[in-house]
């Protein structure tokens, strides 16, 4: 496995070794080291001197379920702090099947009129003239490039958003089928990939031979193992499959978690028409192209993705997820499946966060630019955004940027980023995650509400934070999707695979060690770009109003953290 | 002198003695040391936990000319630090007269219906409804308060961008004649007046008495002595009158540090169009009400303010600052001094701060929202703003929001605050204040230009810029106008009519024992709301792009400062 590192100054391509240091970093490990070691904390994101690094993880390309996610990380537009933001897809597989580990996008263009893709195949990597695909959609950009280079191809790209260099650009990678819909939403980093002038990468893995394991028969006793764990485990065996992420809202719903009117409140009176049980029901009777259970990435056996048809069977938008549903839906006063089905197509085409996009239209909706539940207005205004409008271009710098454009006190939002379908006051291990982790309010670093805790009470909430966060790491770091947490528990199952795969000494102590080194390094990057403990805080309406649904506000405060 | 606190919360209003070891403090010094004390870092700038404090100087209405400057400070929604910006008018010497050392608006009102009048009168102090002056410009607003109270008040007022919340809004105050014109503009400080649903504040001093020193013979002797130095150094007996402020244009455009086109040269080709002298003859040729120089406050024998007038005589806007002449004309590439009046009296009616408003332009301008030197649509975006237009809301919200909704880089702002109008590569003390100062960019927090030294080389810059800094803290703090700096320079006078006016003991090394404790006091203001030395820098193109007027970039580098 290579490091491909791409000059955009000189338009230069090279391929690299990994250093012997870095050779059990994959996934979030690697991004961020990398990130830490070359990019200054003090630059400007969207400037030459930062970087954009794109890793899979170390067991990607082979069968191991559920273990060929990818780690995109730069010093982000949005927080301005290192950031990892990982998603499946096709992508990560592809890479593995090309020998890359890493893709390190880096300076500056000398000229801005020129778009780059990034063609990368058996034979080697070049840059080819893209501007021919300047300002089309995610999808129209996927359908030109499959036509080009077929269909068998993984493409990692950015809509107009990440074009346009909106700070709340994500990055998507094409899925199994080739749908663009597999997104590193989080943290602007289309933004950086749109200021290096590069709006598709294309993996094109025809002729590769599969990735093969070191040990044959170890990886094959072991991979059986981890196999059986996740087809025995409730929750990964039945839950995921069948409800997908959108399970959740049943249990948010419950504990007065569910971001409702801009997190006014934590119980949504329209929860029963838009959660798991909705989806499943609607996706099923109204059959055609629908699937409520879909694998986004290769080999993915858990399946919790879902492909969500309009009334004629037609896909109108895969996959639809929880984060996006209780954003779109309670957040904005919305109970409509379809509307909310629409939204998430749209800023999948534009090219922009979901989740941001939720929680920024809540802040509009609070101050009154649109009312809450106004499904015509949040459609046209989203339609304009695509057009290019000013109030879409505010939308698309988050929700931290619209509160102070239009006065609103009340954003819920951490180190610059929108935060996720949880509200913190009900679930505030994972508050304690929103305020401490360098991601900013992130819901997958380091999430607590599936565990078996009052989750409203203070008590120990720093401590469960701390290992969930550490959990999280650990799993982003390896590129496998943290559902596989529910069923694998045994770390020196992961690092036994590890060992067998790459042939390296691995063991749970070494993956702990580096979560953790991962956590302190992103940290120490944080801390040179200016990001204090100081910003290790929530909103204030968080600790001053208690959220109806349950009566409590947060109240975990510095002296905790 | 007392001061007086104002609850929003309760609605209640009461008088306070000056703690005693405040009593030496005034301006600057004690709108930082209140603000410090009982104002948390880490609050909401527009939240119920920030404070708005104004404070007049130990000197302001005595006849001590330009003495009665008027300080206003909080925590900056624009910087989220500590701001202090200060402003001329009548308002600081009816203060006095009423017997008042500063105002405090603390808390938050319980519903957010009601806009309030505070008004001062001998008697004492009240709230009265003010709703009915709700988005009526700054003008309508003192006409209508004139009507009611008579054209002997002083008034401080936000526009509609205070009323707004916008982050750039600033607080204007009654000049002698009553024009609302004198701006505390930096800082977002009209937007944490407008948090505190106050849109006046009238200060009615009919039947007080005037402010009397406690040692007259001594008092008298030094005023001569004082009136004396100004009436016979050049630049405050002849310069400042005839050119005002708009004479530096001269300097900036010779040494290549006068912004033009968003900060890409710093040497205007229609700089004779609107410099010091284009002034002088444009107010002087048309006669009519017009004013070549103009007392901005009570007793200001420089008188270094104006009137300009249009064509007919009649005025189109008081005063035409040379910051507001740069950054909205050679910034903005505009040689038109009537356009230049004009946009200057659309942002006073809105009240927002022109420098901000004229960097922010320049950043659209960079960006192709409208052309360099379109006076027709920079007019016309302006009054879409007095209107609410969504482009307004952003420019409203200053030139670091306005590059991130559009994705430039190339933004002239330190600390979140837009750059005034001097090139730091061309004046590098003024580049040291502008990076370490706790005020953001700012050219009044330590100018270093009408120094007689090599302003674009790096050597002594620091040392030069913290003299600077300290001075202009020192005038600050005293409510007087840093313009005296150029004539009194023996700080021991400063400080003798100081003592005869109060009766408190004062020195040279008192005041700079306040001026310096005041940085101190900003600085770790600043660092608990997460303002740490990486925020001290210039934005990174000034470090990677020469000015081509003379060649140089800013190299003045973390380790030196």
């Amino acid at each position: 496995m290579l490091l491909l590192r791409v000059d955009l100054a000189e338009l230069k391509i090279k391929k690299e070794n990994i250093p012997s240091e870095y050779r059990l970093f994959s996934g979030r490990a690697l991004t961020s080291r990398i990130i830490s070691d070359e990019v200054s904390g003090t630059c400007h994101p969207l400037g030459p001197f930062n970087k954009l690094v794109i890793a899979n993880g170390l067991l990607a390309g082979t069968p191991v379920s559920s273990a060929s996610r990818i780690s995109i990380g730069a010093k982000s537009p949005l927080t301005s702090g290192i950031k990892e933001s990982n998603g499946g897809g096709n992508t990560a597989y592809k890479m593995a099947r090309l020998g890359i580990r890493a893709i390190i996008l880096e300076g500056e263009t000398k000229t801005k009129s020129n778009w780059y893709i990034l063609y990368i195949n058996k034979e080697g990597a070049k840059l080819i003239d893209g501007s021919y695909l300047e300002n089309k959609g995610t999808y129209d950009k996927t359908d030109a490039l499959h036509e080009q280079y077929g269909k068998n191809i993984g493409i990692i790209l950015i809509g107009p958003a990440g074009e346009q260099l909106s700070i709340t650009a994500g990055i998507t990678n094409t899925d199994i089928e080739g749908n663009p819909s597999r997104y590193c939403g989080r943290g602007g980093l289309g933004a950086v990939m749109g200021s290096k002038r590069i709006l598709a990468i294309v993996l094109d893995d025809a002729g590769t031979s599969p990735v093969k394991p070191v040990e044959t028969d170890n990886f094959k006793y072991l991979l059986k193992k981890y196999t059986a764990l996740i087809r025995s485990t409730p929750q990964t065996a039945e839950g995921f499959p069948k409800y997908g992420t959108a399970g959740m809202m049943e249990i948010t719903n419950t504990i007065g978690a569910l971001p409702t009117r801009n997190f006014s409140t934590g119980t949504f009176e329209g929860a029963a028409k838009i959660n798991g049980q909705a989806l499943y029901d609607t996706i099923t009777e109204r059959g055609g192209e629908g699937a409520s259970t879909h694998a986004c990435m290769p080999g993915c056996i858990i399946r919790c993705s879902n492909r969500y048809p309009d009334k004629d069977g037609k896909i109108l938008v895969s996959p639809l997820e929880y984060e996006t549903i209780a954003m779109l839906g309670s957040n904005c006063d919305i109970d409509d499946l379809d509307v909310i089905a629409k939204l998430n197509y749209i800023c999948n085409d534009y090219g922009i966060d979901t989740i941001e996009f939720g929680c920024t239209i809540g802040v509009l909706m609070e101050k009154g630019i649109m009312a809450f539940g106004d499904t015509k207005e949040i459609v046209k205004v989203a339609e304009e955004m695509q057009k290019g409008s000013y109030l879409g271009k505010i939308i698309g710098a988050g929700s931290i940027i619209a509160g102070q454009v239009f006065g609103v006190t009340r954003v819920p939002a951490v180190k610059g980023q929108g935060m996720p379908a949880y509200d913190p006051r009900s679930v505030k291990g994972l508050g304690v995650t929103y305020s401490t982790s360098p991601m900013g309010a992130d819901h997958t670093a380091g999430n607590t509400v599936r565990l078996n805790i009052k989750h409203h009470l203070k008590d120990n909430q720093v401590e469960i934070s701390k290992n969930a966060q550490l959990g999280a790491t650990l799993f982003d770091s390896l590129g496998i999707c943290i559902m596989v947490g529910a069923a694998v528990k045994d770390k020196n199952l992961l690092a036994g695979l590890i060992s067998s795969h790459t042939g390296l000494a691995c063991s749970e102590d070494i993956l702990i060690e580096i979560a953790l080194s991962t956590l302190t390094t992103e940290k120490k990057f944080n801390n040179s770009a200016g990001i204090t403990s100081v910003h290790d805080r929530l909103p204030e309406f968080f600790y001053t109003e208690v959220n109806p649904s349950n009566g409590v506000a947060f109240d975990i405060f510095d002296q905790d953290l």
